[in-house]
Protein backbone atom coordinates (compact mmCIF):
# COMPACT_ATOMS: atom_id res chain seq x y z
CA UNK A 1 0.00 0.00 0.00
CA UNK A 2 1.30 3.25 -1.06
CA UNK A 3 1.43 6.54 1.52
CA UNK A 4 -1.07 9.08 0.38
CA UNK A 5 1.54 11.13 -0.37
CA UNK A 6 -0.44 14.65 0.37
CA UNK A 7 1.69 17.40 2.35
CA UNK A 8 -1.92 19.84 1.93
CA UNK A 9 -3.98 17.66 3.99
CA UNK A 10 -5.85 20.01 6.44
CA UNK A 11 -9.00 18.33 7.26
CA UNK A 12 -10.76 14.88 7.36
CA UNK A 13 -14.19 13.62 6.42
CA UNK A 14 -15.55 10.79 8.31
CA UNK A 15 -17.54 8.28 7.97
CA UNK A 16 -19.85 7.23 11.33
CA UNK A 17 -21.53 3.87 11.07
CA UNK A 18 -18.42 1.57 9.83
CA UNK A 19 -15.66 3.93 11.05
CA UNK A 20 -16.31 5.19 13.89
CA UNK A 21 -18.41 2.85 15.24
CA UNK A 22 -20.35 -0.57 14.15
CA UNK A 23 -23.92 -1.04 16.35
CA UNK A 24 -24.00 -0.06 19.51
CA UNK A 25 -19.62 -0.07 19.98
CA UNK A 26 -17.15 1.89 19.38
CA UNK A 27 -14.49 0.20 16.53
CA UNK A 28 -11.35 -0.62 18.31
CA UNK A 29 -8.48 2.46 17.89
CA UNK A 30 -10.81 4.81 15.94
CA UNK A 31 -11.59 6.79 19.76
CA UNK A 32 -7.84 6.97 19.64
CA UNK A 33 -7.42 7.80 15.91
CA UNK A 34 -10.25 10.74 16.24
CA UNK A 35 -7.87 12.40 19.08
CA UNK A 36 -4.49 11.73 17.03
CA UNK A 37 -6.05 13.28 13.89
CA UNK A 38 -7.23 16.95 15.96
CA UNK A 39 -4.34 17.40 17.89
CA UNK A 40 -2.39 17.50 14.42
CA UNK A 41 -4.28 20.56 14.01
CA UNK A 42 -6.48 18.34 11.10
CA UNK A 43 -10.23 19.88 10.65
CA UNK A 44 -12.89 17.16 11.26
CA UNK A 45 -15.77 16.50 9.87
CA UNK A 46 -18.52 13.40 10.48
CA UNK A 47 -20.52 13.24 7.01
CA UNK A 48 -22.97 10.89 7.52
CA UNK A 49 -26.14 9.47 5.61
CA UNK A 50 -27.69 8.79 8.68
CA UNK A 51 -31.11 9.36 9.13
CA UNK A 52 -32.58 7.21 12.06
CA UNK A 53 -31.49 9.69 14.76
CA UNK A 54 -31.17 13.39 14.86
CA UNK A 55 -27.79 14.98 14.95
CA UNK A 56 -28.57 16.03 18.43
CA UNK A 57 -28.65 12.23 19.30
CA UNK A 58 -26.07 11.29 17.14
CA UNK A 59 -23.79 13.22 19.07
CA UNK A 60 -25.46 12.17 22.21
CA UNK A 61 -24.29 8.17 20.93
CA UNK A 62 -20.72 9.19 20.35
CA UNK A 63 -20.23 10.98 23.33
CA UNK A 64 -21.38 7.80 25.45
CA UNK A 65 -19.22 5.62 23.77
CA UNK A 66 -15.83 8.14 24.36
CA UNK A 67 -15.43 10.34 21.16
CA UNK A 68 -15.17 14.02 21.70
CA UNK A 69 -17.82 15.38 19.18
CA UNK A 70 -20.01 18.71 19.04
CA UNK A 71 -23.18 18.90 17.23
CA UNK A 72 -21.63 20.96 14.88
CA UNK A 73 -19.08 18.36 13.35
CA UNK A 74 -21.45 16.68 12.21
CA UNK A 75 -22.97 16.70 8.49
CA UNK A 76 -26.23 15.11 8.20
CA UNK A 77 -28.26 15.24 4.99
CA UNK A 78 -31.28 16.32 6.68
CA UNK A 79 -30.62 20.31 7.10
CA UNK A 80 -29.71 20.65 3.39
CA UNK A 81 -32.88 18.26 2.11
CA UNK A 82 -35.21 21.00 4.48
CA UNK A 83 -33.58 24.35 3.06
CA UNK A 84 -34.76 22.69 -0.39
CA UNK A 85 -37.94 21.71 0.77
CA UNK A 86 -38.18 26.04 2.12
CA UNK A 87 -36.81 27.60 -0.87
CA UNK A 88 -38.95 25.15 -3.44
CA UNK A 89 -42.11 25.65 -1.24
CA UNK A 90 -42.15 21.85 -1.19
CA UNK A 91 -45.07 19.84 1.38
CA UNK A 92 -43.25 16.54 1.88
CA UNK A 93 -44.64 13.41 2.99
CA UNK A 94 -42.35 11.90 5.07
CA UNK A 95 -41.60 8.24 5.15
CA UNK A 96 -38.93 8.35 7.44
CA UNK A 97 -37.60 7.32 10.80
CA UNK A 98 -39.76 8.14 13.26
CA UNK A 99 -37.11 9.44 15.48
CA UNK A 100 -35.95 12.13 12.60
CA UNK A 101 -39.68 13.14 12.67
CA UNK A 102 -38.56 16.58 14.90
CA UNK A 103 -36.30 17.84 12.55
CA UNK A 104 -39.36 18.39 10.30
CA UNK A 105 -41.16 20.31 12.49
CA UNK A 106 -41.74 23.47 11.17
CA UNK A 107 -42.51 21.93 7.67
CA UNK A 108 -45.59 22.10 6.27
CA UNK A 109 -46.61 18.41 5.06
CA UNK A 110 -50.64 18.96 4.36
CA UNK A 111 -51.52 17.99 1.12
CA UNK A 112 -48.05 16.87 -0.03
CA UNK A 113 -46.83 17.42 -3.52
CA UNK A 114 -43.55 15.43 -3.03
CA UNK A 115 -42.13 12.53 -1.33
CA UNK A 116 -38.92 12.41 1.52
CA UNK A 117 -37.61 9.09 2.12
CA UNK A 118 -35.03 8.38 4.87
CA UNK A 119 -33.57 5.26 6.61
CA UNK A 120 -37.19 4.03 8.07
CA UNK A 121 -35.68 0.92 9.31
CA UNK A 122 -38.31 -1.22 10.58
CA UNK A 123 -41.20 1.44 9.60
CA UNK A 124 -40.44 0.52 5.66
CA UNK A 125 -43.89 -1.87 6.14
CA UNK A 126 -45.49 -2.79 3.07
CA UNK A 127 -48.51 -0.30 4.26
CA UNK A 128 -45.95 3.03 4.48
CA UNK A 129 -44.38 1.80 1.24
CA UNK A 130 -47.76 1.65 -0.36
CA UNK A 131 -48.58 5.20 1.34
CA UNK A 132 -45.89 6.73 -0.61
CA UNK A 133 -45.96 5.04 -3.82
CA UNK A 134 -49.62 6.09 -4.07
CA UNK A 135 -48.94 9.74 -2.97
CA UNK A 136 -46.46 9.88 -5.75
CA UNK A 137 -48.72 7.91 -8.76
CA UNK A 138 -51.07 10.38 -8.25
CA UNK A 139 -48.76 13.91 -8.43
CA UNK A 140 -48.79 15.06 -12.06
CA UNK A 141 -44.89 16.28 -11.41
CA UNK A 142 -43.98 13.39 -8.73
CA UNK A 143 -40.59 14.41 -7.23
CA UNK A 144 -39.00 11.79 -5.10
CA UNK A 145 -36.46 12.74 -2.61
CA UNK A 146 -33.78 10.48 -0.52
CA UNK A 147 -31.57 10.46 2.03
CA UNK A 148 -28.90 8.53 -0.05
CA UNK A 149 -28.37 5.86 -1.79
CA UNK A 150 -26.56 3.43 0.50
CA UNK A 151 -27.33 -0.66 -0.49
CA UNK A 152 -26.77 -2.00 3.02
CA UNK A 153 -25.26 -1.15 6.07
CA UNK A 154 -23.48 -3.30 9.32
CA UNK A 155 -25.36 -3.16 12.81
CA UNK A 156 -23.50 -5.18 15.14
CA UNK A 157 -21.87 -7.19 12.54
CA UNK A 158 -25.48 -7.76 10.67
CA UNK A 159 -25.85 -6.29 7.49
CA UNK A 160 -29.24 -4.15 7.50
CA UNK A 161 -31.30 -2.87 3.82
CA UNK A 162 -30.59 0.93 3.87
CA UNK A 163 -32.13 3.19 2.32
CA UNK A 164 -31.23 2.93 -1.10
CA UNK A 165 -33.12 -0.37 -1.72
CA UNK A 166 -36.55 1.37 -0.65
CA UNK A 167 -35.34 4.32 -3.05
CA UNK A 168 -34.99 2.05 -5.94
CA UNK A 169 -38.24 -0.06 -5.13
CA UNK A 170 -39.84 3.47 -5.35
CA UNK A 171 -38.33 4.72 -8.16
CA UNK A 172 -39.21 1.53 -10.23
CA UNK A 173 -42.89 1.55 -8.89
CA UNK A 174 -43.53 5.31 -9.65
CA UNK A 175 -41.29 5.53 -12.92
CA UNK A 176 -39.91 8.19 -11.15
CA UNK A 177 -35.67 9.44 -10.63
CA UNK A 178 -35.00 10.34 -6.72
CA UNK A 179 -33.66 13.05 -6.14
CA UNK A 180 -30.39 12.28 -3.88
CA UNK A 181 -29.26 14.51 -0.99
CA UNK A 182 -26.58 13.06 1.08
CA UNK A 183 -22.98 11.15 -0.06
CA UNK A 184 -22.23 10.16 -2.99
CA UNK A 185 -24.19 13.45 -3.98
CA UNK A 186 -21.32 16.42 -5.35
CA UNK A 187 -22.99 19.28 -3.32
CA UNK A 188 -23.30 17.53 0.00
CA UNK A 189 -19.70 17.17 -0.11
CA UNK A 190 -18.79 20.42 -1.15
CA UNK A 191 -20.66 21.88 1.16
CA UNK A 192 -18.71 20.24 3.81
CA UNK A 193 -15.40 21.26 2.54
CA UNK A 194 -17.75 24.94 2.11
CA UNK A 195 -17.96 24.71 6.15
CA UNK A 196 -14.26 23.40 6.82
CA UNK A 197 -13.45 26.38 5.21
CA UNK A 198 -10.67 24.04 2.55
CA UNK A 199 -10.59 23.03 -1.18
CA UNK A 200 -11.15 19.00 -2.37
CA UNK A 201 -7.39 18.95 -2.78
CA UNK A 202 -6.54 19.64 1.18
CA UNK A 203 -9.42 17.24 2.13
CA UNK A 204 -9.31 13.25 3.11
CA UNK A 205 -12.57 11.41 2.99
CA UNK A 206 -12.47 7.94 5.01
CA UNK A 207 -15.05 5.22 4.46
CA UNK A 208 -16.54 1.88 4.40
CA UNK A 209 -18.95 2.73 1.82
CA UNK A 210 -17.15 2.09 -1.84
CA UNK A 211 -19.01 3.71 -3.90
CA UNK A 212 -20.86 6.56 -1.61
CA UNK A 213 -18.01 7.80 0.60
CA UNK A 214 -15.01 6.58 -1.27
CA UNK A 215 -16.10 6.42 -5.02
CA UNK A 216 -18.20 9.68 -4.41
CA UNK A 217 -15.68 11.43 -2.81
CA UNK A 218 -12.91 11.18 -5.38
CA UNK A 219 -15.69 12.49 -7.68
CA UNK A 220 -15.46 15.79 -6.00
CA UNK A 221 -11.65 15.53 -6.18
CA UNK A 222 -10.66 14.58 -2.83
CA UNK A 223 -8.69 11.80 -1.31
CA UNK A 224 -11.11 8.34 -1.25
CA UNK A 225 -9.40 5.60 1.91
CA UNK A 226 -11.69 2.63 2.62
CA UNK A 227 -11.55 0.48 5.69
CA UNK A 228 -11.99 -2.56 6.39
CA UNK A 229 -14.39 -2.29 8.57
CA UNK A 230 -17.96 -1.81 8.78
CA UNK A 231 -19.87 -2.84 5.98
CA UNK A 232 -16.54 -3.43 3.68
CA UNK A 233 -16.44 -6.80 1.89
CA UNK A 234 -13.45 -7.96 0.36
CA UNK A 235 -15.43 -7.88 -2.60
CA UNK A 236 -14.74 -4.06 -2.68
CA UNK A 237 -11.12 -4.36 -3.50
CA UNK A 238 -11.72 -5.47 -7.12
CA UNK A 239 -14.65 -2.84 -7.84
CA UNK A 240 -15.00 -2.48 -11.36
CA UNK A 241 -15.10 1.50 -11.17
CA UNK A 242 -13.98 2.74 -7.53
CA UNK A 243 -10.31 2.36 -7.02
CA UNK A 244 -9.35 4.11 -3.55
CA UNK A 245 -6.57 5.71 -2.90
CA UNK A 246 -5.58 3.59 -0.02
CA UNK A 247 -7.64 0.28 1.57
CA UNK A 248 -6.59 0.12 5.12
CA UNK A 249 -7.64 -2.49 8.22
CA UNK A 250 -9.56 0.85 10.05
CA UNK A 251 -9.41 4.43 10.93
CA UNK A 252 -6.31 3.52 13.59
CA UNK A 253 -4.33 2.49 10.05
CA UNK A 254 -5.78 5.10 7.95
CA UNK A 255 -5.01 8.13 10.82
CA UNK A 256 -1.21 6.67 10.67
CA UNK A 257 -1.20 7.09 7.32
CA UNK A 258 -3.03 10.70 6.79
CA UNK A 259 -0.47 11.67 9.67
CA UNK A 260 2.96 9.82 7.68
CA UNK A 261 1.39 12.19 4.32
CA UNK A 262 1.76 15.40 5.76
CA UNK A 263 5.56 15.20 7.00
CA UNK B 1 -60.18 2.14 -33.30
CA UNK B 2 -59.24 -0.48 -36.50
CA UNK B 3 -60.49 -3.81 -35.90
CA UNK B 4 -57.97 -6.46 -34.95
CA UNK B 5 -58.56 -8.20 -38.53
CA UNK B 6 -56.99 -11.67 -37.69
CA UNK B 7 -59.43 -13.94 -38.45
CA UNK B 8 -57.03 -17.04 -37.92
CA UNK B 9 -57.83 -16.00 -34.06
CA UNK B 10 -58.32 -19.29 -32.27
CA UNK B 11 -57.16 -18.56 -28.52
CA UNK B 12 -57.16 -15.88 -26.35
CA UNK B 13 -55.09 -15.07 -23.14
CA UNK B 14 -56.84 -13.24 -20.48
CA UNK B 15 -55.66 -11.50 -17.44
CA UNK B 16 -57.01 -11.99 -13.97
CA UNK B 17 -56.89 -9.25 -11.94
CA UNK B 18 -58.00 -5.89 -13.61
CA UNK B 19 -59.67 -7.70 -16.64
CA UNK B 20 -62.04 -10.24 -14.82
CA UNK B 21 -62.09 -8.58 -11.66
CA UNK B 22 -60.94 -5.98 -9.48
CA UNK B 23 -60.15 -6.88 -5.79
CA UNK B 24 -63.46 -8.70 -4.56
CA UNK B 25 -65.57 -7.83 -7.28
CA UNK B 26 -66.20 -8.80 -11.21
CA UNK B 27 -65.70 -6.43 -13.88
CA UNK B 28 -69.05 -5.39 -15.66
CA UNK B 29 -69.35 -7.46 -18.61
CA UNK B 30 -66.45 -9.59 -18.18
CA UNK B 31 -68.31 -12.69 -17.02
CA UNK B 32 -70.77 -12.53 -20.63
CA UNK B 33 -67.57 -11.96 -22.28
CA UNK B 34 -66.07 -15.08 -21.38
CA UNK B 35 -69.35 -16.84 -22.27
CA UNK B 36 -69.39 -15.20 -25.34
CA UNK B 37 -66.05 -15.95 -26.40
CA UNK B 38 -65.93 -19.30 -25.40
CA UNK B 39 -69.79 -20.33 -27.50
CA UNK B 40 -67.63 -18.80 -30.53
CA UNK B 41 -64.79 -21.65 -29.97
CA UNK B 42 -62.01 -20.13 -28.89
CA UNK B 43 -59.93 -21.69 -26.49
CA UNK B 44 -59.35 -19.97 -23.31
CA UNK B 45 -56.19 -19.69 -20.59
CA UNK B 46 -56.43 -17.30 -17.74
CA UNK B 47 -52.09 -16.21 -17.47
CA UNK B 48 -51.64 -14.42 -14.19
CA UNK B 49 -48.78 -13.43 -12.21
CA UNK B 50 -51.47 -13.67 -8.77
CA UNK B 51 -49.03 -15.47 -6.71
CA UNK B 52 -50.59 -14.85 -2.76
CA UNK B 53 -52.51 -17.38 -3.33
CA UNK B 54 -52.98 -21.15 -4.73
CA UNK B 55 -54.12 -21.69 -8.14
CA UNK B 56 -57.08 -24.36 -6.34
CA UNK B 57 -58.07 -20.93 -4.25
CA UNK B 58 -58.15 -18.43 -7.23
CA UNK B 59 -60.23 -21.02 -9.03
CA UNK B 60 -62.85 -20.81 -6.33
CA UNK B 61 -62.63 -17.36 -6.05
CA UNK B 62 -63.76 -16.97 -9.65
CA UNK B 63 -66.30 -19.55 -9.07
CA UNK B 64 -67.59 -17.70 -6.54
CA UNK B 65 -67.97 -14.45 -8.54
CA UNK B 66 -69.63 -16.54 -11.48
CA UNK B 67 -67.34 -17.27 -13.79
CA UNK B 68 -67.41 -20.87 -15.14
CA UNK B 69 -64.01 -22.13 -15.03
CA UNK B 70 -61.60 -24.84 -14.64
CA UNK B 71 -58.40 -25.34 -11.94
CA UNK B 72 -56.67 -26.09 -15.35
CA UNK B 73 -57.49 -23.12 -17.50
CA UNK B 74 -55.57 -20.99 -15.17
CA UNK B 75 -51.55 -20.48 -15.68
CA UNK B 76 -50.07 -19.06 -12.75
CA UNK B 77 -45.85 -19.18 -13.02
CA UNK B 78 -45.46 -21.20 -9.58
CA UNK B 79 -45.94 -24.10 -11.19
CA UNK B 80 -43.10 -23.24 -13.72
CA UNK B 81 -40.55 -22.00 -11.27
CA UNK B 82 -41.48 -25.67 -8.86
CA UNK B 83 -39.98 -27.51 -12.40
CA UNK B 84 -36.89 -25.42 -12.30
CA UNK B 85 -36.08 -25.75 -8.44
CA UNK B 86 -36.37 -29.69 -9.35
CA UNK B 87 -34.43 -29.17 -12.56
CA UNK B 88 -31.62 -27.73 -11.10
CA UNK B 89 -32.17 -28.75 -7.27
CA UNK B 90 -32.57 -25.37 -5.81
CA UNK B 91 -33.30 -25.14 -2.56
CA UNK B 92 -35.63 -22.37 -2.21
CA UNK B 93 -35.81 -19.55 0.48
CA UNK B 94 -39.14 -18.33 0.25
CA UNK B 95 -40.06 -14.76 0.71
CA UNK B 96 -43.90 -15.60 -0.61
CA UNK B 97 -47.36 -14.67 0.52
CA UNK B 98 -48.23 -17.40 3.36
CA UNK B 99 -51.43 -18.71 1.37
CA UNK B 100 -49.06 -19.77 -1.65
CA UNK B 101 -47.01 -21.67 0.51
CA UNK B 102 -48.68 -25.28 0.03
CA UNK B 103 -47.52 -24.60 -3.78
CA UNK B 104 -43.76 -25.92 -2.32
CA UNK B 105 -44.55 -28.55 -0.56
CA UNK B 106 -41.94 -31.12 -1.60
CA UNK B 107 -39.12 -28.96 -2.15
CA UNK B 108 -36.51 -28.89 -0.17
CA UNK B 109 -36.04 -25.54 1.81
CA UNK B 110 -32.72 -26.71 4.12
CA UNK B 111 -30.02 -24.95 3.50
CA UNK B 112 -31.16 -22.34 0.70
CA UNK B 113 -29.17 -21.78 -2.45
CA UNK B 114 -31.36 -19.51 -3.87
CA UNK B 115 -34.15 -16.78 -2.92
CA UNK B 116 -37.70 -17.16 -4.41
CA UNK B 117 -39.64 -13.69 -4.27
CA UNK B 118 -43.75 -13.98 -5.03
CA UNK B 119 -46.18 -10.97 -4.09
CA UNK B 120 -46.02 -11.10 -0.41
CA UNK B 121 -48.17 -8.32 0.15
CA UNK B 122 -48.38 -7.66 3.91
CA UNK B 123 -45.88 -10.36 4.52
CA UNK B 124 -42.87 -7.63 2.71
CA UNK B 125 -41.89 -6.50 6.11
CA UNK B 126 -38.14 -4.94 6.74
CA UNK B 127 -37.28 -8.22 8.72
CA UNK B 128 -38.35 -10.12 6.30
CA UNK B 129 -36.59 -8.55 3.12
CA UNK B 130 -33.73 -7.74 5.17
CA UNK B 131 -33.84 -12.33 5.64
CA UNK B 132 -34.28 -12.31 1.80
CA UNK B 133 -31.24 -10.18 1.06
CA UNK B 134 -28.50 -11.88 3.73
CA UNK B 135 -28.86 -14.90 1.80
CA UNK B 136 -28.56 -13.65 -1.24
CA UNK B 137 -25.63 -11.60 -0.45
CA UNK B 138 -23.94 -14.73 1.29
CA UNK B 139 -24.23 -16.90 -1.61
CA UNK B 140 -21.25 -17.39 -3.51
CA UNK B 141 -23.35 -17.31 -6.76
CA UNK B 142 -26.73 -15.26 -5.56
CA UNK B 143 -29.84 -16.46 -7.56
CA UNK B 144 -33.09 -14.82 -7.27
CA UNK B 145 -36.14 -16.46 -8.96
CA UNK B 146 -38.66 -13.49 -9.16
CA UNK B 147 -42.95 -14.22 -10.17
CA UNK B 148 -42.75 -10.86 -12.06
CA UNK B 149 -41.87 -7.94 -13.02
CA UNK B 150 -45.10 -5.85 -12.20
CA UNK B 151 -45.25 -2.20 -10.55
CA UNK B 152 -48.85 -2.16 -8.81
CA UNK B 153 -52.19 -4.17 -9.01
CA UNK B 154 -55.70 -2.35 -8.55
CA UNK B 155 -57.33 -3.52 -5.44
CA UNK B 156 -60.84 -2.40 -5.17
CA UNK B 157 -59.68 0.44 -7.40
CA UNK B 158 -56.58 1.25 -4.43
CA UNK B 159 -53.14 0.70 -6.39
CA UNK B 160 -51.14 -1.69 -4.25
CA UNK B 161 -47.40 -2.02 -5.01
CA UNK B 162 -46.35 -5.65 -7.05
CA UNK B 163 -44.03 -8.02 -6.90
CA UNK B 164 -41.72 -6.29 -9.10
CA UNK B 165 -41.00 -3.70 -6.57
CA UNK B 166 -39.73 -6.24 -3.89
CA UNK B 167 -37.46 -7.74 -6.83
CA UNK B 168 -36.05 -4.60 -7.89
CA UNK B 169 -35.35 -3.84 -4.27
CA UNK B 170 -33.54 -6.83 -3.85
CA UNK B 171 -31.74 -7.12 -7.31
CA UNK B 172 -30.08 -3.06 -6.03
CA UNK B 173 -29.58 -4.35 -2.51
CA UNK B 174 -27.35 -7.66 -3.20
CA UNK B 175 -26.42 -6.21 -6.79
CA UNK B 176 -27.77 -9.64 -8.78
CA UNK B 177 -30.15 -9.51 -11.49
CA UNK B 178 -33.42 -11.64 -11.29
CA UNK B 179 -34.57 -14.62 -13.31
CA UNK B 180 -38.95 -13.45 -13.89
CA UNK B 181 -41.09 -16.68 -13.83
CA UNK B 182 -44.20 -15.15 -15.73
CA UNK B 183 -45.64 -12.74 -17.40
CA UNK B 184 -43.61 -10.75 -19.53
CA UNK B 185 -40.77 -13.79 -20.08
CA UNK B 186 -41.15 -15.45 -23.58
CA UNK B 187 -41.46 -18.65 -22.13
CA UNK B 188 -44.23 -17.82 -20.11
CA UNK B 189 -46.24 -17.33 -22.97
CA UNK B 190 -44.96 -19.96 -24.95
CA UNK B 191 -46.10 -22.34 -22.33
CA UNK B 192 -49.40 -21.35 -22.81
CA UNK B 193 -49.57 -21.66 -26.09
CA UNK B 194 -48.38 -24.97 -26.14
CA UNK B 195 -50.77 -26.04 -23.41
CA UNK B 196 -53.84 -24.31 -26.16
CA UNK B 197 -52.49 -26.25 -28.68
CA UNK B 198 -51.93 -23.40 -31.18
CA UNK B 199 -49.60 -21.04 -32.39
CA UNK B 200 -48.80 -17.46 -31.64
CA UNK B 201 -50.57 -15.68 -34.27
CA UNK B 202 -53.58 -17.55 -33.58
CA UNK B 203 -53.49 -16.00 -29.99
CA UNK B 204 -54.61 -12.74 -28.28
CA UNK B 205 -53.71 -11.39 -25.00
CA UNK B 206 -55.82 -9.29 -22.64
CA UNK B 207 -54.81 -7.56 -20.09
CA UNK B 208 -54.78 -4.17 -18.23
CA UNK B 209 -51.22 -4.28 -17.57
CA UNK B 210 -49.29 -2.47 -20.84
CA UNK B 211 -45.83 -3.76 -20.31
CA UNK B 212 -46.35 -7.01 -18.51
CA UNK B 213 -49.20 -8.60 -20.35
CA UNK B 214 -49.53 -6.00 -23.60
CA UNK B 215 -46.07 -5.94 -24.52
CA UNK B 216 -45.05 -9.28 -23.38
CA UNK B 217 -47.53 -10.78 -25.59
CA UNK B 218 -46.23 -8.53 -28.84
CA UNK B 219 -42.60 -9.53 -28.27
CA UNK B 220 -43.93 -13.39 -28.45
CA UNK B 221 -46.04 -13.02 -31.88
CA UNK B 222 -49.79 -12.04 -30.10
CA UNK B 223 -51.80 -9.71 -30.67
CA UNK B 224 -52.15 -7.50 -27.11
CA UNK B 225 -54.90 -5.75 -26.37
CA UNK B 226 -54.96 -3.25 -23.57
CA UNK B 227 -58.45 -2.88 -21.69
CA UNK B 228 -59.46 0.61 -19.69
CA UNK B 229 -60.05 -1.53 -16.44
CA UNK B 230 -57.61 -2.12 -13.36
CA UNK B 231 -54.48 -0.61 -13.07
CA UNK B 232 -55.11 1.35 -16.93
CA UNK B 233 -53.81 4.61 -16.70
CA UNK B 234 -54.45 7.38 -19.31
CA UNK B 235 -50.52 7.90 -19.63
CA UNK B 236 -50.73 4.03 -20.98
CA UNK B 237 -51.91 5.10 -24.27
CA UNK B 238 -48.63 7.16 -25.13
CA UNK B 239 -46.26 4.64 -23.99
CA UNK B 240 -42.63 5.17 -25.80
CA UNK B 241 -42.12 1.75 -26.99
CA UNK B 242 -45.27 -0.59 -26.49
CA UNK B 243 -48.05 0.31 -28.78
CA UNK B 244 -51.44 -2.06 -28.12
CA UNK B 245 -53.32 -3.45 -31.33
CA UNK B 246 -56.25 -2.09 -29.89
CA UNK B 247 -57.00 -0.11 -26.64
CA UNK B 248 -60.68 -0.84 -25.49
CA UNK B 249 -62.88 0.60 -22.65
CA UNK B 250 -63.09 -3.31 -21.11
CA UNK B 251 -63.05 -6.89 -21.53
CA UNK B 252 -66.73 -6.72 -22.96
CA UNK B 253 -65.37 -4.18 -25.61
CA UNK B 254 -62.95 -6.62 -26.48
CA UNK B 255 -64.49 -9.58 -26.73
CA UNK B 256 -66.84 -8.15 -29.55
CA UNK B 257 -63.69 -6.92 -31.59
CA UNK B 258 -62.25 -10.61 -31.34
CA UNK B 259 -65.73 -12.04 -32.27
CA UNK B 260 -65.35 -9.32 -34.93
CA UNK B 261 -61.97 -9.96 -36.11
CA UNK B 262 -63.16 -13.42 -36.83
CA UNK B 263 -66.03 -12.89 -38.96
Amino acid sequence: MSLLKNPRLNGVLLDISGVLKDGGRAIPGSIEAVRKLREAGLTIRLVTNETQITRRSLTSSLLDLGYSVQERDIIPPCPALISILQREKLRPHLLVHPDVLPEFDGIDQSNPNCVVVGDAGESFTYERLNEAFRILINLEKPRLFSLGRGRYYSDNEDLMLDVGVFTTALEYAADVRAEIIGKPQPEFFRSALIDMGIEPEEAVMVGDDLVSDVGGAQNCGLTGVLVRTGKYRPSDENHPSVHPDAIVDDLAHAANLILQSKK
